[in-house]
């Protein structure tokens, strides 16, 4: 645990308002929370300004404290949680919560590391604009988050990842200097772009504190569509129809197993199946128009289905008539999680692997799956344009001990699973993150380049690992 | 000069016809296509696979003989020229020049690096797609070379840069390893993004071998416009409202001053102006569709501009009636250069400050610049969307000796404005890079963090110094 006089150095440049040190106030930002990663601190510094910020790194690396940034702390890696032996402290970014600026005519925010996602959300509303990326954490989650994990969601086949959404970032390095790339440039050929270095880098190469992000028209007018299918394969060649006959509009495309939607109708309730007809797959996709130009997004999505009924792709399909019907739709796909988790327990992945393969490894990898792992179920959803499912391996039926089930199971299922995404060419992570979830399976799979890459910018950024220790870099 | 015992040892592991060594061969390649940097050179070092550039690499670090990566020499900057003294080697990457897969179902093809662009563009459109990046040198200009230098060109309001069309990479690191990055990922959260890192690394981190592009579809249909307006701020209005009631689909948008058009229809035979009203600043538009929906682009581009003569934003327009008027608009566009350097000597500046900025640069950068060099005359033009301009200050009138008068006043003017662009938030470097021309102001103007953070990473990647040395990295 780092000693008291320790902290107090801190006490002496940030104030007492900088520095938490009541354990009460402290306990719930040392676990996740999905309660898989337990540590400790002897207190959260949390500055007020990058001033403050390059102050409190400067000092830290004088003294050799190592810090792990946080934002909202909703990492799915464990990437936020401070060691369990105490021996870092909390830098929180959470009081740096000032949008700088946000300009509707420029599409442009600027907005400090502590900006609560939803409240970006309300104020490029509020401006006649929207930031178009969401996602379940959206009331916690923060900008330095997001961009330091570039976060995902379901609007990543249209707009983007955060790394598409951020025009410039304002950061601290190791050594307390600031980067100030904060200036929107669309073109910037100084060297190396270490912006891009730092989005995703989950806080081991310095502290966003803050990022100019670029806003989007609002939606105007918008049609959901619930579509059933026979393969995944057919879902993708619906998709390459919609984008080739609606263009950019496509902003939601979410591909799911009919088992995986019994889950939903059976745990959720209020909710029942858009479509009659019991088709093996279903897409969810949502059709957006900034302006109210004729046709409209509903006329253009029937023509698409139209002609996907022609070519034998869709079975059957449903556009919601109102808002609410359409509200319903995506209640269903924001369900998932909790449906699946009511299911029972299960393993989760989140991988990627290139777009054209998805269909085939969303089937192939679960059957494979449940025949090395005899009694389990596999089955896949999530954004198939993006190349990225949420692929889950559930416990046999009647496992009463899901904990247990993990610990016996889990490290073999793990490596099936993550062996599979290599051998198709694809990420073992692909929008939360390594973290400290994934580091030790990062080290396994990675190539001996990009492993010697990632530790030599580490050491070149970072040479006393004091950023973020035990994240990330294996 | 690299000796010829040394030279042999390559020719042991590339054969004769990888390495050449007759002089008459190796004169093209060792000076700049503008012809302001000269170097020497013992050899070209051209290996025809991933695996011999591999070995290439390996054995130069073995032997601590420095490598200048080059494609098709057409660098602004000197960023492909070897070191005067003949102290490192080129490593061309011409003979890799196979497109090893072309998908226009998944809008992909996988290039090595010695692919010439307008190769590229061929092949895109016999498979009904196209590659939507286009400069003046595509004919020589080589994948990898556009990928190292993240090349923009006239299409980047729309289609991004270099950056934004490389799915994955594949390169040769200083030590030898290959790193393997070239499935296309769409998400992709194992850390570090090292393919940010490469792209715009001008060769000095490693060298690329290939790289799985992104095309487009290919464009039904297409209008272009030329617009009349009184300011750069009506320019940027006429831009805004493009993109509200246009959308996605505006592709081209190019400004100029009416001076500059000047200069194209006194020096360029058969050229003239697309309006009748002699305009202070001139747009040129061009919308497409890549299907035949209607309204088309042309009926769509009217509506807009009727919006803009509304709004008092335009002066006077004209939509190209057929593809022979498309052609000679953009004709006037692309002849500025040649017109520039026919008007008489200029010292030509590659620079960009956030969109919203670059109105009141255009106009006050160039009064500033005037009454700083008494004599003097500047203006800009290019591309506005992108807050890209090529800012131009031209010698006094009757100034004989071009080459002296760049002599005398080239570093005084190069300080004056990259001054101005740093002031607007600006980078000294837009589109074209580095290389060696650019490096001493980057290292006069570049933030502490930014120059450290350049220094360590090509430290960590490059420990012996010997990828494209005297490039870049100040």
């Amino acid at each position: 645990m780092i000693a008291q006089h320790i902290v107090d150095r801190f006490v002496a440049i940030l104030g007492p308002k900088g520095v938490i040190t009541d354990p009460d106030d402290i306990a719930p930002w040392v676990d996740d929370w999905r309660g898989r990663y337990h540590g400790r601190a002897a207190a959260i510094l949390s500055p007020a300004t990058t001033q403050e910020v390059a102050d409190t790194v400067k000092l830290a690396a004088e003294l050799g404290v190592p810090l792990v940034p946080q934002g909202g702390n909703t990492s799915m890696v464990g990437g936020a949680t401070p060691p369990a032996d105490g021996s870092a402290l909390i830098l929180s970014l959470r009081r740096m919560n000032r949008i700088r600026a946000l300009s509707p005519h420029d599409n442009l925010a600027i907005c400090e590391a502590g900006v609560i996602l939803s409240v970006l959300h309300e104020a490029a509303e509020n401006a006649g604009r929207r930031f178009p990326l969401s996602l379940g954490a959206k009331g916690s989650a923060t900008v330095g988050g997001l961009v330091s994990t570039n976060a995902g969601g379901t609007q990543v086949l249209r707009h983007g990842t955060m790394r598409a959404l951020v025009e410039g970032i304002e950061a601290v390095l190791p050594d307390g200097s600031v980067f100030d790339g904060l200036d929107a440039l669309k073109k910037d050929n100084r060297g190396y772009d270490i912006k891009q270095l730092l989005i995703g880098a989950e806080g081991t190469l310095g502290v966003v504190t803050a990022a100019s992000l670029r806003l989007a028209p609002a939606i105007a007018a918008r049609a959901v569509a619930w579509v059933g299918v026979q393969t995944p394969a057919d879902a993708l060649a619906l998709l390459r129809l919609c984008e080739t006959m609606l263009g950019d509009s496509v902003e939601g495309f979410e591909v799911l197993a009919d088992e995986t939607l019994g889950f939903v109708l059976g745990h959720i309730p209020g909710t029942r199946s858009p479509i009659e007809t019991r088709t093996p797959w279903h897409v969810l996709i949502e059709v957006d128009h900034a302006d109210l130009s004729e046709p409209g997004p509903s006329e253009r999505l029937e023509s698409a289905l139209a002609a996907a009924f022609e070519q034998e792709i869709a079975v059957d399909a449903a556009i919601a008539a109102n808002e609410a019907q359409a509200e319903a739709f995506w209640r269903i796909r924001e369900s998932l999680s909790e449906a699946e988790r009511a299911q029972g327990p299960a393993l989760q992945y989140d991988v990627s692997v290139p777009v054209a393969k998805m269909p085939a490894f969303m089937v192939e990898a679960a059957v494979a799956a449940e025949r090395a792992f005899p009694g389990t179920t596999a089955s896949s959803f999530g954004h198939l344009g993006d190349g990225n499912v949420h692929f889950h391996v559930r416990a046999p039926k009647g496992t009463g001990d899901g904990p247990a089930w993990i610990a016996a199971q889990g490290q073999a299922i793990n490596a099936f699973v993550h062996d599979a995404v290599v051998a198709a060419g694809g990420s073992i992570s692909a929008e939360h993150g390594i973290g400290q979830m994934k580091r030790a399976e990062l080290a396994r799979l990675a190539s001996p380049a990009r492993l010697a890459a990632l530790r030599a910018i580490k050491t070149a950024f970072d040479p006393q690992g004091l950023f973020n220790p035990g994240k990330l870099v294996p």
